[in-house]
């Protein structure tokens, strides 16, 4: 049993670190039990308290960790059309709010009061955004303005997949998909005009 | 002087809000001293709590004052196109965020953690976007999906409003309104599309 295993002091926090982004999926932050990641680990609080200093700072490696989960996991692929690779992204993107609603939805929450969770939010947002630009995607071009109405999409995104996980309101998962990839563009050729 | 009249009960509960929402516009809701309010009001602290319970219940019926000032002012006019309608309503939008971005700022943060904050932000996001059903603009045919898109755009328009009043990204305030109202129509396109 891998409780019984000698882990190392890496191998035992990435146990540790696994287990809380488990609890994650299906539990607010606020919900993950040190007890429950303590004994799945068949070790101490205590010990787990040695690793990561207190239950918060647990609580705020899960969220660094799921934030890293999501950024690798939405990772548009490297060739394809643009709004092909985009829709694959945001594919991937719902797939994990779908896969992570509880945690996604109390780390959106918890970043708006903790600096903490929120500096993690925070970074992942910006390389979820910044993401748009380095992928060269062509109808695109990098400018402030730009990057403004890349923000406002994603917080419509996240609105609307949390929206649409919480109540689909008959929208199936393509039509979804169909508005958040399809609306990038047009958000940025409204800007065009203007400018 | 004002101090020194002698008001009604209801009279007095005004005043103290007034003053409240006065500093709501340029502090967070934290940062709302009872003192202060107590002071220009030129009564004690303690009649202060006596009006309304404790300093949380004070920063609550501001916030509650506030978010009924913004869906007051941003009213659309009751005629002309749905566009320009639009357009009024969101510049309406623009100018409360601008002249209130601090205490705006905190409400959208507070309504994360704290439920009663949450209700009356929800509460005033809910009548904001039903308006656009209400309202019978020619372009939306109400639904649940119409709805969701509709969420998302309101939360699209309070993020780049943010964003442009932190920085303003070398977007003009017409740019900003441009892209605002300009992109409802197109969102509800696309779900049109997708359907």
């Amino acid at each position: 049993m891998s409780q019984r295993t000698r882990l190392t002091p890496e191998q035992r926090r990435e146990q540790l670190l696994d287990l809380g982004v488990r609890l994650f999926a299906i539990n607010s932050l606020d919900e993950i039990s040190i007890d429950v990641v303590a004994r799945e680990a068949g070790i101490s609080r205590g010990l787990l308290y040695h690793y990561f200093g207190d239950k918060m700072a647990f609580r705020e490696a899960v969220v660094r960790r799921a934030a890293e989960a999501l950024v690798a996991q939405t990772a548009p692929p490297e060739t394809g059309e643009p709004v092909e690779r985009l829709l694959a992204s945001m594919t991937a993107y719902v797939d994990f709010v779908d896969a992570n609603y509880e945690g996604y939805v109390s780390m959106v929450r918890g970043a708006a009061s903790d600096p903490v969770l929120r500096a993690i939010y925070d970074e992942a947002f910006g390389a979820l955004g910044a993401r748009i630009f380095e992928a060269n995607v062509d109808f695109v071009t990098d400018s402030p303005a730009a990057r403004l109405i890349v923000r406002g999409w994603q917080a419509m995104s996240e609105e609307m997949v949390l929206s649409w996980k919480a109540d689909s309101a008959g929208l199936s998962r393509e039509e979804l998909l169909g508005v958040l990839a399809g609306s990038l563009p047009v958000l940025l050729e409204l800007l065009g005009g203007a400018g």
